[in-house]
């Protein structure tokens, strides 16, 4: 048998939080990440490239799942209204990245251990 | 605020080994899995409901990464030719199995870590 090198490859991980579907990923991190910051759906979804159809879907997807508000409108301010995230979102957004990451590098030792 | 609960939901873990771009994750797993099983690439691809060219362009490039055969026609026998993997392949899948094994083990106490 020719030995196979892996070194030059890597395992990307992924994770996903799923009831009976997947719901809730990178991708809706991503987006919720980015609505915060630019304080408006419109905005985020540009950056993203999403339709803002698909983006307000998914995230009525993860309301009710959850049970909760994700987003919600702060009015006032110098630029009118905008929208932020909930405190349940941030909770959500916060343990998804930490266990992301985590769950990365276990991945990046695990894959030395069985390929390299 | 209120409190989730997240006891209901799971997090599912997907790992695929990257070059460039994806190649081989637990579908080519899979695939290759039945086509060792079954003989033929044909049945491998019905059962998976997967076109035969679709399925001939996924090991191509899996073939091209590795640098080696992944499949290879075995002669003669009862019910003449027959496709198996070589050992090369056996190897990835063995490896690739067991790893995925272990960081689905894994994400399942990182979520009570960080979720539960």
């Amino acid at each position: 048998m020719a030995k196979v090198s892996y070194k030059k490859f890597r395992m990307k991980p992924r994770i996903t939080l799923v009831s009976d579907e997947k719901f809730f990923g990178r991708g809706v991190s991503e987006l919720l990440r980015l609505i915060d910051k630019s304080g408006t759906m419109q905005e985020a979804c540009k950056i993203m490239d999403m339709s803002y159809s698909k983006a307000w879907k998914i995230i009525k997807r993860v309301e009710k799942e959850l049970g909760c508000k994700i987003i919600t409108a702060k009015s006032g301010g110098v630029k009118g209204g905008t929208t932020i995230l909930t405190d349940e979102a941030r909770d959500l957004v916060s343990r998804f990245d930490s266990m992301e990451e985590d769950v990365a590098k276990y991945t990046e030792r695990a894959f030395k251990k069985y390929f390299l």
